[in-house]
């Protein structure tokens, strides 16, 4: 099957010039129907997935993969749902932003707009299909879709319903793409659309960020994994900090928020590790330790160099103690990945030095790196957590979809 | 000559953790000796400069090309002002952008911060070496300078004056950083380097642009041509009409904001027109008209499809009727470069109409496009004029030179 990327591309940016000047009432009332459409045709989609399921127990996909493919009825819901809660959001596009006067009487206005089409690579979770589409839709932006093969026909039911949602609100053709061609040669041809893609963002394993980064002829923003640190400061509130490290581990494992490496400073080590380690073990957690962990709490695993460089995503967590915090952020600027990092902390001196020199997407005092999210962070949904550092940092919500212009009004000015 | 970019880029990674933290005045100290070390080695670059003119006067460069390369005094003196000005621009970093407060009591700020280690690519002016140095430095970001072959030794030899001023004054080793190996396979390393590198900027012509994107493994903001239109709207007052499209194309010819089509409602080409390309004429510009434009004014050369897509940096302009504010929409979206438009007009819906539909970054109504530029922006010095959509649009002072980080303070919270 050919598929001519070239000509869907060129019809997502001619809608995209047509999503950019649509108003609010106009997203929110498709935003609606789509999500009507959802719920009218859960058991198309339903029956859709189970193909996928089916396909899935054949090639003996893990347990854990197989769970984040499937879709019951109350999981489309919540697809559903989470359209309505996009349509509640303030719609950014058109917000003025700064107004430069010049002493030539220039005025200039810097206004927000959508960024134009985004291309979003996802692997696994259905779901991302119809939040994404909300997200962008919402923000004024086309979307064109590639999900993972091994999600093609749920992707693909999904996309049917809201597509036709869409058009049947007057939405142009072209708003919401699905690519539905799992070959790599169609995506590397998607990746070098640099005439009418604007941004492409892959949400997915190491594997996918590297191909994508390697073949995008666009930009692209990553959501890239997340290697999370709590460092437990001599000065800490011990009980607090038992609490936090315990939910920033064990809370949901396998999200990128979760914590992977336990920092703790020498001198409280032999009083804070030995109950914290027992709360974790019992709870399943495997511990990989330092030397130093590994004397204080013999019965733990010995940590390799590899494991301070590694996003388990499951119950396992490596323990490393420092000298000072000092030594604490030299480790997390070494081995994290600037994603969410903590202290935990009584002492203003070292929250301060914390708060400054690591340089990572969001920097916590005295509380679990697991709030790291568009809802948590008060932004509503979000299209994924940023972990690059341009354009936009940590969770992305409908703003960082969007880009500026700036309108210049004049009385017949020229450069002299 | 082996370059080892691994090292020189970790190293400059190290240096701009440093950067990251340094307060305003230790920059401003450093700005100001740099900008002394300039006007005190002043012969000394003047007589490495002489080296590569010498060259390319043997090499046959054009007259524009080695008027751009040589370093007279007062140029250096020029590039030495240009430091102590954005010496005394504000200081972006640290600035708190928002405060979120959460129901549960984090309080989440958005602080400014730099960037880390920025790329910059040129072609030929030497005094780029000196301003890309003095704004990243004054953004906290480190810098690694890669300019083109032709001014090497007036690249190197600035750099050398500038690096040891910048050293004397306590900034790490690794601030700025000049790669002074022309070699392509050198630049190919440094593109790839996305562990220590976090963004690169082209600055040069189309070859360049391609290059440096397909090769990039790290984001890349474009500095991409302009071809910037007007439009004069059958409503415009024609005189100002005619001294802004005048001052567009003729004023600086040379330059990325200088217009390159001449758009003109057909209901007052005839009215407008003559009088128009005669001024034009006058001063040397050669017009290419469409059919309607020759059978207007007969003696003007007639376009090919090619004119409408050139940016001709030349006293050279294309010229074309067209019948409504739609049309010229189109034909801008169609053509141009999504740099900076115009439109000439008293038309309060003509006017609504184009600053909407034209998704450039800059649209000027009644005003030339020769404005965009950080300093008529009132953002003081600029790095370039983005042409890209994400990160930054349009002129991309110190502030589009930094990105954002949250620091979130807790008390114990966890996540349910």
């Amino acid at each position: 099957m050919k598929t001519d990327i070239k000509k869907i591309c060129r019809k997502a940016k001619e809608a995209s010039r047509r999503l950019a000047i649509l108003d609010n009432g106009a997203k929110n009332a498709a935003l609606r129907a789509m999500a009507d459409a959802l719920s009218r045709e859960s058991s198309y989609i339903a029956s859709e997935n189970s193909k996928d399921i089916e396909k899935a127990e054949k090639s003996g996909l893990s347990r854990v993969l197989i769970d984040r493919l499937r879709l019951m009825p109350s999981r489309i819901g919540d697809m559903a749902d989470s359209l309505l809660e996009i349509a509640k959001l303030r719609d950014p596009v058109g917000d003025l932003l700064e107004t430069i006067k010049r002493p030539n009487g220039l005025v200039i206005e810097k206004v927000r707009v959508p960024i134009g089409v985004i291309l979003i690579i996802y692997e696994s979770r259905p779901n991302v299909t119809s939040d994404c589409a909300g997200l962008c839709l919402k923000s004024g932006n086309a979307v064109i879709l590639r999900g993972g093969k091994e999600a093609i026909n749920s992707n693909v039911a999904i996309f049917n319903v809201l597509n036709k949602a869409a058009l049947r609100c007057g939405l142009p053709e072209g708003a919401i793409t699905m690519i539905d061609n799992p070959d790599r040669k169609v995506m590397e041809e998607l990746l070098a659309q640099s005439d009418f893609i604007d941004l492409a963002m892959p949400r997915g394993g190491e594997a996918l960020i590297k191909y994508v980064t390697e073949k995008a002829r666009i930009p692209v923003i990553k959501h890239y994994k997340g290697v999370c640190h709590t460092y437990v400061d001599r000065s800490a509130d011990l009980k607090m900090a038992e609490d936090i490290c315990f939910n920033a581990k064990v809370q949901r494992p396998g999200v990128c928020n979760a914590m992977e490496t336990l920092l703790v400073h020498e001198k409280i080590a032999r009083k804070f590790l030995p109950g914290m380690i027992k709360r974790y073990e019992a709870s399943g957690v495997e511990i990989r330790g330092s030397k130093e962990v590994k004397s204080i709490s013999p019965g733990v695993n010995l940590a390799k160099e590899e494991d301070w460089h590694t996003e388990y995503l499951d119950l396992i967590l490596s323990v490393k103690t420092v000298k000072n915090v000092d030594e604490a952020i030299s480790h997390i600027m070494k081995y994290g990945s600037y994603h969410s990092d903590a202290i935990i902390t009584g002492d203003k001196n070292a929250q301060a030095k914390f708060l400054k020199e690591v340089d990572s997407a969001c920097v916590y005092v005295n509380a679990s790196t697991r709030f790291t999210d568009g809802g948590e962070f008060g932004k509503g949904a979000e299209i994924g957590i940023s972990t690059d550092k341009i354009h936009a940092r940590g969770p992305m919500g409908i703003e960082e979809l969007t880009s500026y212009k700036y309108l210049i009004y004049g009385s017949g000015q020229v450069r002299r």
